[in-house]
Order: structure tokens, then sequence, then C-alpha cells
């Protein structure tokens, strides 16, 4: 008896909330339905109308679709999925397990199964993991007027309207690309192949990377790009939205990797422990055993660690000075590699600029360093011994020599990445690091023997 | 004679490259550009049609606008500038002396000269400098039909024409922004205000910061976002292809500063030497100050060193790795905070999950420091001393409290710097891994005391 009651006030509480959420911007709605449990949820979405239901789970910020999907009775799961976003639907589907997945397929309409089927083969960060079906494209032999018609009919079934897509009657080939406003300004009677310039349409094919899809849209103000095959049929379209997610994406896995981690792609509260564990682990041991030849670095010296303990002073500053400007070349080039402001094969004009600029900036740190040692010991803070110029004078070298490996080593490290087929992307501040570190030791070194040997060591 | 001649020859080849120019894309046009010399390409300007001049200018990639604009005869110059987008002017403005300007506003008409004023107020980086007038806007008495033929009259002086933007008519407070698609779709005669959804306007104040507006962009997946002032009024609005650029801009001076430099708003090649060491050597010359602590705190345990060099030889390798787990976690925090995935309030939650997980790291990379200083004692390769176990103790236990602290303080800087009203991302891994250094070699030298003294100190 009690329980009954309380399942009524709940089934009327979801009604009430379902009614709220038709006022709702569709982001506010979903911000509502992260504080709420699964049960809920899903409660929620059986009394909501269906083109709310279907607006809510087409943004990819709803993390809970999937589970909800599955929650959902199938009759109900099905009729929102075919109304939902097919590119949404495939990322969903990616994110089940294969029994779920067959339990959902088995009430969609065969279409929809086989453009999902479609859609799902392609690998992530493609263009064809972001394009959806759901455009609109017109035979080549039509008015304008019939296709504005056309477009009032399928408007709500359709991604975008705005890019219309002019097709061979026969051979399905992309002739044209159109924008919707472009049509609304001419003449009913005009055919469609005379609206607009007559220029080739910008288009992608299904495994261009999703940096060079956004590349495009950046290039040409897109608002969306037709994805074509080889023989340039039309297979779907990747709209505006889509790309500035996958940019989002990229941003933050990119910061990742240059941290010097693998990149998550869950927000941070989210990851589990032992995941957020393996994935900063792997490169931090990678670091560590790399940064070991540190030590066997200073092994090799240690006769003349043991003369001049005075020497052992300045390793930290000298070493990260060269780790810090090798991070400065890496962020510069790693941009201008993105942006294509320069190509792989002017990487020997980055080495002619990059070692002047080391060696002015190396100059300025060691003018500092030199400064630093000279005060301390005119003033009495600290006594650096007999020798304490030709210790100064090391130490300025030093810094030149080290500052300047860092630029270099650190501005040829994306191009090497690129050139070994990775993404520029890839290199990382503390693997820039400890490359200048290992160097930077041998250099200090040397550099401390050929100034020093006869009188300190 | 002859120089007439070649005049004439130059002449043609202009009008030559003009016609083929028109069946290009505008980008590939304007990268055609970049191998010119300024002379030859005012010399195209004044041969190319005006909407195609200002179809070129209009894009922010056309880097020689502003030079284009000042080299063209006064008249043409002020013909294509009433036509471009203002925002794009502005921009433009922005570039010119003071002169330069006051020359070129001298052919304007009163309102143009008008809108640029106002929008060449509002400061880089806001909402403000990114919009546009050029919208389009109704009076919330219309019906959908008054606002299609309207539409179509000013379609080519507006910069979209899918957002439409309802206002009040005495007070033009803004009260509905419509999608073109939705009024496609409605019925004629329908009243403008009861077309799409009864829903308050996602908008954006001149002053909102353009990471802010990408987000809500994002959020929202729109097109356009209308830009209003404090009582409401429609001021302009922001187009989605000024966001991706500014979302790209925002990317590149994000990796500059998360790599320890100013940010640079220009293209590598492009930037001036002088320009460039400056932009690096403020953040190194700082640096480099704080990392001489390290120097201070080494003399301070100059007895501890001078008793066991040992102790110097893991160095690099213990303070590299602080560092480097400080630059995992910041890069972690940058992320979320700019995503909004956690909020200021939450740094107490961070700091709990950091603190396990790097002991947890720490004590990977512990066992590894440990089980390299036994494999070498074993097999000879070096000789740590008879306290080597005491030895290879101290580097475990520092590696620990080092990884813990780097993680840490890693996550903690990007809350510390949005708590003091920075940009979170403007924590850079070189200034985290200095921030370790010093305190990691107190870290070390303090375990090294507790657990070597009595033996080697």
């Amino acid at each position: 008896m009690n329980e009954i009651r309380i399942n009524e006030r709940t089934a009327r509480a979801d009604f009430d909330l379902a009614a709220r959420l038709a006022a709702m911007h569709t982001a506010d709605a979903i911000e509502l339905f992260e504080e709420l449990e699964l049960d809920d949820i899903i409660n929620i979405f059986t009394a909501l109308p269906l083109d709310q239901a279907v607006q809510i789970l087409d943004q990819p910020e709803m993390r809970q679709a999937p589970a909800v999907l599955v929650g959902l009775p199938l009759h109900t799961a099905c009729a929102i999925i075919e109304a939902m976003s097919t590119d949404r639907v495939t990322d969903i589907f990616h994110e089940l397990d294969p029994s779920q997945r067959a339990r959902l397929v088995e009430g969609l309409q065969p279409e929809t199964i086989a453009a999902l089927r479609n859609l799902l083969r392609y690998p992530p960060n493609t263009a064809g993991s972001l394009m959806t079906v759901e455009y609109v494209s017109v035979p080549s032999d039509w008015t304008v007027a019939a296709t504005l018609r056309h477009i009032k009919e399928v408007e709500r079934s359709r991604e975008t309207v705005y890019a219309i897509y002019v097709v061979d009657k026969q051979t399905k080939r992309l002739l044209r690309a159109l924008a919707l406003r472009t049509l609304i300004s001419a003449a009913p009677d005009m055919p469609i192949m005379q609206a607009g310039r007559d220029i080739t349409p910008v288009t992608v094919h299904p495994l261009t990377d999703q940096e060079e899809v956004a590349r495009l849209f950046r290039r040409h103000d897109l608002l969306a790009v037709p994805v074509v095959n080889k023989s340039g049929r039309l297979l779907g379209i990747v709209t505006v939205d889509d790309v500035i997610d996958a940019m989002t994406q990229e941003m933050t896995e990119d910061t990742h990797k240059f941290g010097g981690m693998e990149a998550l792609n869950r927000p941070y509260m989210q990851i589990g422990f032992l995941q957020m564990i393996r994935k900063r682990a792997g490169w931090l041991g990678v670091l560590f055993l790399s940064e070991m030849l540190t030590a066997s670095a200073m092994q090799y010296f240690e006769v003349e660690l043991e003369k001049a303990v005075v020497l052992t002073l300045f390793i930290p500053l000298i070493m990260s000075s060269g780790g810090n400007s090798g991070s400065q070349a890496t962020s510069l080039l790693i941009r201008a590699l993105a942006l294509n402001d320069i190509r792989l094969r002017d990487w020997w004009k980055v080495a002619l600029r990059e070692i002047p600029t080391g060696l002015v900036l190396g100059s300025f740190l060691g003018a500092i360093g030199i400064a630093r040692i000279t005060t301390w010991q005119m003033l009495g803070l600290y006594d650096y011994g007999p020798h304490w110029i030709l210790i100064a004078a090391t130490v300025g070298t030093a810094l030149i020599g080290i500052v300047t490996f860092g630029s270099l080593a650190g501005s040829m490290l994306p191009f090497v990445m690129q050139r070994l087929g990775f993404d520029p992307a890839s290199a990382s501040a503390p693997f820039v690091a400890t490359l200048v570190d290992v160097s930077g030791l041998v250099i200090y070194f040397s550099i401390a023997l050929l100034i020093l040997s006869g009188t300190l060591l």
C-alpha cells in the first residue's frame, strides 16, 4: 500500500520534471541530469515527449545516453534511436557491449541498421566517424524552387539544411555544394546548377583525420563539409558542431600529451583510480628509465665530482634551463606544424633560427649566472674557493651551450615525430627536458674539464 | 618606351590572374597571394571585381589585408571597406597606425565610421571584438512571411542569415533567437513570436571572454550568438567561423604558455628575431632566478654533500621525476578547469585524488630506482659503498615523497592561478618543474639526513 503510494508520487514527480524540462535549454536539462540517479533519469525519459528525448540524447554532453537507451523499454528506445542523428547513435553504439547492441538493433528499421553498420566501420577521429547521413541532396536537374520545396519537407529529419548538395542523377557523384542563403535570394525558376559559383566543392574522404577536417573548416569558413568516396560519390556530411567538439577533444588530448602522459578522453573526476595510474605511469616510467642515464653520466664524471663538489651546486640550475628552453621551442613548433605555418621540409630553416636564438638566450642566462656567482663571492655570502672566476666562466659557458642545444633539440623533436609518422603534438615537455638533461650534463662536465683542468680538476 | 611596354605586360598579367582567381576557392587565392610581392597584390586588387576583393580581404588568413587597403587608391579601398564585414575591418584597423587609419576613415560613410568606432572600443579576446553588426533582426509584430521576405532582401549584406533575432519595437531588447530552418517549415502567416520554442535566447555581453563564448557554442551547438548590453539590447552577433578562429588562436596561446613562454600571435617564421627573444627571455629569466634557489638549497646542505658525493648522482633523476609528475597533473587540471569539468571549489577533491595517485606513482618509480641501485651494486657495475642499501632506501623514499609532492603541487597550481584571477592555462610545465625542483631537493636531503645520519652523514 505504502509502496504504491510512493511509486505514484514518484511517477507524478517525473511528469512534473518532464514538463519543466520542456521550458529549458537542452544543455541545462543535461546538466540537471548529471545530478540524478540513472533510474530516475530513465523514468523521466519514459515521460518525455519523443522530440525532446531525441534532442537531449543527441547531445554528446549527455553522458548517460547509452545507459538510458539500454534501460528504456525496447520499443521506446528504438523509436528514439530512429529519430536521432546517425552519427550520435554511432558514438553511443561504440560505447555499448555487443549483447546490448544486438538487443537494440532487433527493434530498428532495416535502413537504420544498414546506415549504422556503415558508420560503425570508420575508425575514431576520422571524418567517417564524425559524419552523418542526414543531409539534403538534390539531383542536378532540379530548379531552385523545387529544391526549396524539398527542404521544407525534409527539414525536420536533417541535421542541417544550410548546405545543399547537388548530385548527378545516375552516378550520385557530388557536383556542387550550395548554401541555403544563396538559394533564398536566387530566382525560383533558375536551374539548381546555375545557382551559386561554378566551383569544385571542398570535400573530405571518410578516413581523413579530424584535425585535417577542422583545418578545412577554418580555411573555408564552412558550416558542413561533404564526405565523398574515391569516385566522388557523396557518403555523408560533417557538421560544424561536431568539428568544434572534435577540436576541443584534440586540444585536451594534445595538452595531456604535451604534459607527458597518455591522453584521457573522459573528465578528470570520472576516471577510475587504476586507469589514472595506468595513463600516467607509462610515460613516467619511460622518462625515469631515460633519466637514469644522468646517473650514469655522473658516475662517469665521478673523479671530477669528488674533486670539485662545488660544481654539483649548479647542476639543477643548468639542467633545468636547458629543459625550459627546449620546452619553449617544442611548444612553438608543435603549433606551427599543426597550423601548417611550417612544413616538414622547412626543418633546416627552423634550425637556422633556433641556433642564434639559443645562443642569445643562453648568453642572457649565462650573464645572470656569472653575476650571481660574482655577487655571492664578493658579498661573502658563499665561498666558491680560489678559482671562483673559472667556476663562473664554466657555468656561463655551459649555459650558452645547453640553452642552445635545448632550443635546437626542442625545435627538432616535433619534426622528428612528424617524420616518423607520429603526431608532432606527441612531443612532450618532460620528454624534451629528459633529452636535454642527459646531454646537458655531458656538456657541463666537458666544459668544466676544458676550463678547470689544471686548477680544480 | 621599354618601361611602358613592361607595364602594359604587367597590367595584362594582372588581369589574367584576376580572371583565374574568379574560379578559385578564396582560401586557395589567399595562399597564392602569400607567394607574391605586395605591389603585385595591389595591382591585382585594382583589377578584381569588388565582391571578390571583399571576399578575399574578409578572411583573417589574408595577412596582407591591411597593407593592401593602405596601398589601394582611397576610393577603391573605401568601397571595399564599406562592403566588408565590420568585425574584420575592426581587426584590420587594429593593425594600422593612427595616420593610416585616419586617411581611410575620411572616405567612409558616417554610419560605417560610427559602427567601426563602436567596435574598436572592445578589448581583444572579448565577444565585442569578435562581433559583427551585420545580422538579421526583425520587430516582434512581424509574420514569418514578412521575415522571410526581409531576409531575401538583405541576404547579401549580412554575415549570416541562419539566425534571426526578434527585438522589441520600442526598447530594441532581444526577445527571441530563431533558426532560419524553423521559419522555412513554419506557416507563412504565423506571427514571428509564435515560431520556434518560447525560450530565453543564449546571449553574451560584449566583455565576455572569447573562451567563454566558445564554451557556449559548444554547449548549445550554436551557429551564432547574440551580444547584448546590460539592459538586453542587441548590439551584434558572433558567428561560428570567428569562434573557430578564436579557439585555434587560444589553443596556440595556451600551448605556448604551457611550454613556458609568452604567447606568440603570429606564425613562427613571421616573428622578428628580437621579438622572439623578448617573448622567450622573460619567462626563461624568471624561471632561472627561481631555480637559483636550488643552488642555495644545495649550499645549505654543503656539509652533507661533501660527506656523501654519491647522493649527488641521483639529484637529476629524482628532481626530474617530481617535475614530470607535476607536469602531468598540471596538464590534466588545466583542461579540466577549461572544460568546466571541475570548479574552483572542488580543489580539495582533486587534492584528495592526487595524493594517493602520487603515492602509488612514486612507489612505482621508487621500486625501479631501488632495483637499479641494487642491480648495479650486485653486478659490480658501480660501487655505492658499504651503505648502499641505505642509499637505495633514501632514493626510494625520496621518490615517493617528491612524486607525491609534484602531483599535488602540479594539480593545485591551476587552481591557484584561477583563484588569483589568471587563466589556469598560464600554469606552465617549466614553472611546475622549477617549483618542484627546489622543494624536491629539500625533501631529498631531509630524507637523506633521516636515513643516513650516523652512517654516511
